[in-house]
C-alpha cells in the first residue's frame, strides 16, 4: 500500500478498532468511543475490551482477532507494556494503519520506554504497516466526523489542515481554529511531516496547511515534499525548540533531531514556507491565506481615523518590510476634494478632518477607500477605525462588506477599535472576505506574509 | 498658578465652559455638551453659544464673558481662524486652562495653520494660562465622569493613567483598556509629557501609567520627571515613528522633535521606563502591573499539559530574558509521586501524564501547581492548560482562584486554549489576582514586564 492509501486510512477510516476502551463517560473520562459517537463519526466502530461485549450499545470484542470486518485503522491507548503485542496482533489481522496514543515510548526518560519503542520499530520492519505516534491524539477530520483524540473537540470543516506534534493544535481555540483536518505526529516514530504533507498536497478539502514542528529525523525529504507543496497551496511553519536548551527538551519529547535556527531559517526560504514565530501570529497567517485574495505586492495602502495610528501603521511596515507608496493622482485628487484645504494628503491618509466636513462622516470615509481600493499603485489596504457606537459600527460594516464585495482581487483588512470591536469583528469575518486586526501590528504581519507567498509563488 | 493646579483643571474641573457647542445629538453629533450630561458630569457647564440661549435643558450663554462665576476649563471647538480670538476672551475672562480640540493648526500643512498657532502662543506667553492641543479629545477622568472627547467613552474607574498624543487611547477598546484617566496631548504646544506625569505622580487613584509618545520638545525634562515617577509607580512606554519616515510623519502631526530610536531606548532604561512595542503589549504590560504582584526575580516555574507548549514556553523565556531553573527537591518530589516512573520532571514541568493516573486530574494539578507556587526558587507560575469542557474548565476556574488567594504575593498567570478560554478568561480575571493570555509568548514578555520593572526598582 502506498503512503497515500496508508494516510487515508488514518484521516479517512471507513472502520476503525479502539483498542483500550473503557465505559467511563463524563467530563473526565477522556472516552474516544463516547467522543466519535458525539461527533456522529458515520464509519464503523470496533471497540476492543476483554471484559464486555458491548460498551455504550456499541457490540465490544474480547480481541482484535474475532474481528472479521476489515479495518482501516486500529487506536491503541493501553499501558506502555502492552503496546508492542497489541501492533502485533493488529498485524497479524491484516491491519496496516495503527495510531499509538500511549505516553512514556521514545518519549520516556526510561530505558523500559525506548526498548518498548525498539520493539514496536522491528515490528514495523517486519510487516506492511505504518504508526501514527506514539504519544499522540492522531488525527482529526471535521469533514468525516471523525478524531481519534480523547479530548472531545471542536472540529469546524475549514480548509486548513494542521500538522503538529502536540495535541493543543487539534484543539480548536477563539485563538486559533486550525480544524479542519489534522495529523497530531507525536513521536513520529514512522508517519512523518513529509508523509502528511503527501496527503494534503492532494486533499481538495485542504486550501492551506499549518505545521508545528520541534524536529523531525529526515529534514531532507521534508524540504523536498516541502518545495512541491507550497507550489500548489501555502505551507506556515511554527517552528518551536529555539534554543539549546529547548531543543534538548524538544529531542527528548520526539526523540528527533533537530538543526539550528539559522539552518530551519534558510531551509523554510527556500522552499517557500512561511514561517511564524508564535500561536497567534500562525492563526493570523492561517486565516488570512483562507479568506483574503493573494496579494500582487508588498504595496500596502493605510486610511485611517487617526494620524496617530497611521505613525503605528508605518513602524509596522518598515518592520515588517512593507511599502508605503504615493497614491496615485487621482487617489490624491479624490481625497482633496473631501479633505479641508490644510491637510497634506499622502499614505497613511488621515480621514478624520475630511469626515468632519459637512458632519457626513460616511461619505468621506466612502469615497477614502473606494479611492484606494481602486488605486492600482496600491496591492492591499489597511483601514483604520473606530467601532464607536452601535449604529456608528454598524454603518462601517456595511460599508466594509460592500468594499469587500467590490474589491475581491484585492486584500482589504480592518484594525478596529473601541467599544464595539468585537461584534464588527464576528459580523465582518462572517460576512465578507475581509479579517479585522487587534492590533495594527498584526495586520500589517499578516499582510507581510501573503506578500511573501506571493513573491515565491511568482518566482517560478 | 502651579503645574499641578494647572493639570488638576484639566483632569477635575468644577466648572467647564464649552465653547463651540451645537444642538446636534445621534450617532454623528459628536457633541461635548451631550456625552458630559450621559455621563452625569456633576461639575458646572457652561455652554457658550451665540444663537441659543438653552441647549439640552442647559443654560447657555452667548459669550464667555457672560459667565459670571469661576470657570476652571474652558473647551474650544471652534474652526481654526477662531481660535486664538477665544483663546484671548478665555484669558480675559481669568480662565487660566484651555483645552484646544481643534485640527489645522501647528498640525496643518499650511502657512495659515501655523501662523495661527503662532498668534496663540503669544497669547500664552503674555497671560498666565496653560493650554491642552490643540487637535486633541482633551481629557478623561472616569472617577468625575468628565471627558472632553467629542466620541462618547466607556470609562472604566481602572487605576490606570494615559498619557497619549492621538485620543484612540482614551477610547476603551476590548483589546486595550487604559481610562481611567486620560490626557490627550494632541500637538503638545504647551501642556507636555512632564506636566501630565506630576498630574499623575500625586494622584492616588492612578497606580499605573501608559505613554504614547510620538516626540516631545523637552526631552531631558520628561526624562527627569521620569526618573523621579518610576520610583513611585510603574510607567509603560509606547513609544512610535522608529523609523526616519514616520518619524517626520510624527513631527508633522505634533510638530515635535523627534530623537532616533536606539537614543529612546536607552534613555528609556535609564529612567526605569518599560518600553512595549505595539498596543497589545502595552494593554498586557498595564493591566499586568494593575493585578499581579511585584515579582522577585526573573525565574520563572512552568506546570503544563502539554510538553509540547512547555518548549514554546522555554522559547518565549530566552527571547525574553526570563530564567527556568531545576525546581527545589520537594517540589520534584512532589511531582514524583503523582507522575509515571519514567517522566522526567523539571521545569517546565509536563503534567498530564501524572494527572491521568487514578483518572483523578485535578489532584495531580492541584499538587502539581501548589508545589511551584510554594517554592522559594521561583518568582513566578505560568499555567499552561486546557478549558476543555464546560465542567472540565469550571474546575480548573476554581482551582486557579484558590490557588492565587493562597498565594498572593507570587504573579501566577495561565495560558488556557479550548473551547472555554473565553468564559475561563472573564471569570478568572473577575474573581482573582491573575491574568489569562492568548499565548504563551504574551504571558512570558509581560513577566519579563514585571521582572525589569522590580530590578530597576531594588537597584535603588
Amino acid at each position: 500500500m502506498d503512503t497515500i492509501n496508508h494516510m487515508k486510512h488514518f484521516m479517512e477510516p471507513k472502520s476503525v478498532a479502539l483498542i483500550g476502551v473503557s465505559r467511563q463517560t463524563g467530563e473526565y473520562a477522556f472516552n474516544i468511543l463516547k467522543n466519535l459517537l458525539d461527533y456522529s463519526y458515520q464509519g464503523r466502530i470496533y471497540p476492543i475490551n476483554p471484559n464486555a461485549s458491548e460498551i455504550f450499545g456499541v457490540k465490544t470484542y474480547h480481541a482484535i482477532a474475532e474481528v472479521t470486518e476489515n479495518i482501516d485503522l486500529a487506536v491503541i491507548s493501553l499501558p506502555r507494556s502492552l503496546v508492542p503485542s497489541l501492533v502485533k496482533k493488529c498485524a497479524q489481522k491484516g491491519i496496516q494503519s495503527i495510531t499509538i496514543v500511549t505516553q512514556g515510548l521514545g518519549d520516556a526518560s526510561d530505558e523500559k520506554g525506548k526498548q518498548l519503542q525498539k520493539q514496536i520499530d522491528e515490528i514495523v520492519k517486519k510487516n506492511k504497516i505504518r504508526i501514527l505516534g506514539p504519544n499522540t491524539f492522531g488525527t482529526a477530520n471535521a469533514f468525516t466526523n471523525f478524531s481519534s483524540s480523547f479530548v472531545k473537540l471542536r472540529m469546524e470543516r475549514l480548509p486548513i489542515g494542521v500538522i503538529c506534534q502536540t495535541g493543543i493544535f487539534l484543539i480548536n481555540s477563539p485563538h486559533m481554529k486550525l480544524i479542519g483536518k489534522g495529523i497530531d505526529l507525536g513521536n513520529a516514530c514512522d508517519i512523518d511531516f513529509a508523509d502528511s504533507l503527501e496527503y494534503f498536497e492532494q486533499d481538495e478539502q485542504t486550501k492551506v496547511i499549518a505545521l508545528h514542528i520541534e524536529g523531525m529525523r529526515d529534514g531532507r525529504r521534508f524540504l523536498k515534499a516541502a518545495k512541491r507543496f507550497t507550489l500548489k497551496k501555502p505551507l506556515i511553519a511554527m517552528k518551536t525548540g529555539k534554543g539549546d536548551y529547548a531543543a534538548r527538551a524538544a529531542q527528548s519529547h520526539t526523540g528527533s533531531l533537530i538543526g539550528s535556527d539559522e539552518v530551519w531559517n534558510s531551509a523554510f526560504k527556500q522552499s517557500g514556507v512561511i514561517r511564524v514565530g508564535d500561536t497567534e501570529e500562525l492563526g493570523d497567517a492561517v486565516k488570512a491565506f483562507c479568506t483574503l485574495p493573494p496579494v500582487k505586492g508588498r504595496k500596502v495602502g493605510i486610511v485611517s481615523f487617526t494620524g496617530g495610528f497611521g505613525i503605528v501603521a508605518m513602524d509596522a511596515c518598515q518592520k515588517f518590510n512593507l511599502k508605503l507608496p504615493e497614491p496615485s493622482r487621482s487617489t490624491i485628487n479624490q481625497l482633496g476634494k473631501i479633505s479641508p484645504s490644510w491637510l497634506r494628503i499622502g499614505n497613511p491618509a488621515d480621514i478624520w478632518p475630511g469626515m468632519m466636513i459637512g458632519r457626513t462622516y460616511m461619505n468621506g470615509l466612502t469615497s477614502s477607500l473606494e479611492a484606494f481600493l481602486a488605486d492600482d499603485k496600491i496591492d492591499a489596504v489597511l483601514f483604520i477605525g473606530g467601532a464607536l457606537s452601535r449604529r456608528f459600527s454598524a454603518n462601517l460594516c456595511h460599508l466594509c462588506e460592500e468594499l469587500a464585495k467590490a474589491h475581491p482581487y484585492k486584500p482589504f483588512v480592518c484594525y478596529l477599535y473601541g467599544a464595539y470591536y468585537q461584534e464588527a469583528k464576528d459580523r465582518l469575518e462572517e460576512s465578507s472576505k475581509t479579517m479585522v486586526f487587534p492590533s495594527v501590528e498584526r495586520a500589517i504581519r499578516t499582510l507581510s506574509h501573503l506578500a511573501d507567498y506571493s513573491e515565491f509563488r511568482s518566482s517560478f
